[in-house]
């Protein structure tokens, strides 16, 4: 008997949606250093307040993560009984940011684990269940918590250690995604899934070093599977390289024969200014997802970009490991977005009227 | 246009696969209390050290799940390269086993957090995955080792802390399934993805009891989905609540009407003997995946089980959130196995011959 598989697989790591799920409703929400920077316009909320009045900016971490999560069903006109899975993840250990918003969302719930390529991830995962028939609506989230992170992977924040210029500065952000079967939007066409690549880096202070070899392996991959060009991606957009990362990403596509060209950005390069003293960048699982959601998809929803390639970096390791000198694995994922489909624009991507800027 | 979605839901949370997917290979890799217990001469290897000679514990961990998806795929007769995604996860913070394993292995990696229930979240995601037309052959695996969790989680192992009797003990153990399109073996026909549910539990040494709401939560639901009675589901196997927590979700079921009856047990409960004073049982992400793994399917393989529901119940703590006063998020993740489908029985599910007990 012949049974038709993995029609749906392009190449050697890349799949092709049937039926492109479409992005009907986007939000974030960030801190106020975040709201600072040259994107604190676009976000949905911006917190005066990165305690958000609870007790540990752990809780905090998870109040955003369900505020980003409320904030984007609403733009997409959904209630939270709509949505068939929750697929989230953060930075924390055991994902506890994630749990507990999941808790609070009562959502059927898959906790997922990228480092900052969790949001792309997520979307991957959401865009196959959803074109393989087994979900309407999934709601792709992740988020990130500077103190929460820094004192969990680095040091007491209280110590005030001197930061390299490579280092980058995890940002404080949720953000969530509604992805549908149907509806108003920009489209999720193809997803490639990277592999763990690991050039024997180990300072954690260093992570664009570390990770760019796995970005440019996962935008090789997709180009070579799909037989595009750079150019034909729109813009390709990293997570979070920061701009020492970037610069290196672009440099090793560049050694294979990929000029990525100029219409290639990096998240973690975007959300802060110059001034802002973050030294090579943001980073964290809330950085790509607020900045794709807030930053990226608007544009795709306007027109200003006509297409985006979402490459999803993620540095895998922990403090434990490391300090037992092992290096970093890291992993690039990729989903393809286009400008709105079939079903339009719709009103669920971009700021809402009205937003409390809390 | 009229487009036809999410056709494979069943009821509120449950998803029927059109062409179930394969269980074609199987493998278990177990530390030595482990191999002294009840199931011992079940599993595939049987580690006579807990550090394989490694320097840490963690890297000990990496090394068993290596070791258990080298052997899954030797057992399906597959290489490394022709597996399209490897769905994996941990216990240790930031998931470093599961990371450096596939970096070791060199494949398409996606990483899952549900605790004790990752094996079962990656089976569903898996089998979602392969009906969905996306993979041909996708590698679920998980892993635990109890000295590397009972430093992060607990106390330093050195402490020699006294557990209460409700304490479960954190298995050393690493197994991996290949899900396959199609092949030979037990084949997987219904997932259930739970929601996360949280009924005020602070205890981290009686996790049975946080988890079992969770798992009586996911059962009623897929039984519901479903029109079944516990006697369509064949074997009930819980993964991992313990002698205690096995209880409290048989009564928690009985109270709603439902009887699980004889047909009902739980990989903590088996993986120890009585004598080995490991107070409630078993736990952690290894368990589960290995008792299903080695125990369970090579009985469904050779006909002496029909059908398996396998729950798998994870408790969703980091050690910082209980410290704050935090409850624990508990989730439970269903999938129904039945024994081998239309292309027969195979060789990849039960122990091989000339196995290395090494």
């Amino acid at each position: 008997m012949a049974v038709a598989v993995a029609g749906k697989r392009v190449g050697q790591a890349t799949v092709a949606f049937e039926r492109p799920p479409a992005l009907v409703g986007a939000a974030s929400v960030v801190g106020p250093r975040e709201g600072r920077g040259p994107l604190g316009r676009e976000f949905d909320v911006v917190k005066d307040d990165d305690l958000l009045g609870e007790a540990s900016w752990e809780k905090a971490e998870a109040r955003m993560l369900v505020e980003a999560c409320r904030t984007a069903l609403r733009k997409a006109n959904l209630q939270a009984h709509d949505v068939d899975y929750l697929l989230a993840g953060d930075l924390l250990n055991q994902l506890v940011s994630a749990s507990c918003a999941a808790r609070d969302l009562s959502l059927p719930y898959l906790g997922l684990f990228g480092a900052c390529a969790t949001i792309v991830e997520a979307l991957a995962l959401a865009a196959m269940l959803i074109d393989g028939g087994f979900a309407r609506f999934v709601l792709a989230a992740s988020s990130s918590h500077h103190n929460a992170a820094e004192r969990q992977f680095r040091f007491p924040t209280e110590f005030a250690t001197q930061r390299p210029p490579t280092a980058q500065w995890t940002v404080t952000a949720a953000a969530a995604i509604v992805v549908a079967a149907e509806g108003a939007g920009p489209v999720l066409t193809h997803a490639t899934v990277g592999r763990v690549v690991d050039m024997g880096a180990q300072d954690v202070n260093d992570m664009g070093a570390a990770m760019a070899p796995a970005a440019a392996d996962t935008v090789w991959q997709h180009l070579r599977d799909l037989g595009r060009q750079p150019r034909d991606c729109g813009l390709i957009l990293s997570g979070d390289l920061g701009h020492h990362g970037a610069r290196l990403a672009r440099e090793l596509l560049g050694r294979t024969g990929v000029d990525i060209g100029s219409a290639y950005a990096d998240c973690g390069a975007l959300v802060f200014g110059a001034e802002q003293d973050a030294h090579a960048g943001g980073s964290g699982s809330g950085c790509a997802a607020a900045v794709f959601a807030s930053h990226v998809l608007p544009r795709l929803q306007r027109g200003e970009l006509d297409a985006a390639l979402v490459v999803g970096t993620g540095a895998l390791f922990s403090p434990t490991v490391v300090q037992q000198g092992e290096t970093i694995p890291c992993v690039a994922h990729a989903v393809a977005v286009r400008g709105p489909g079939a079903y339009g624009a719709g009103p669920g991507v971009g700021p809402e009227r009205g937003d409390a800027r809390a």
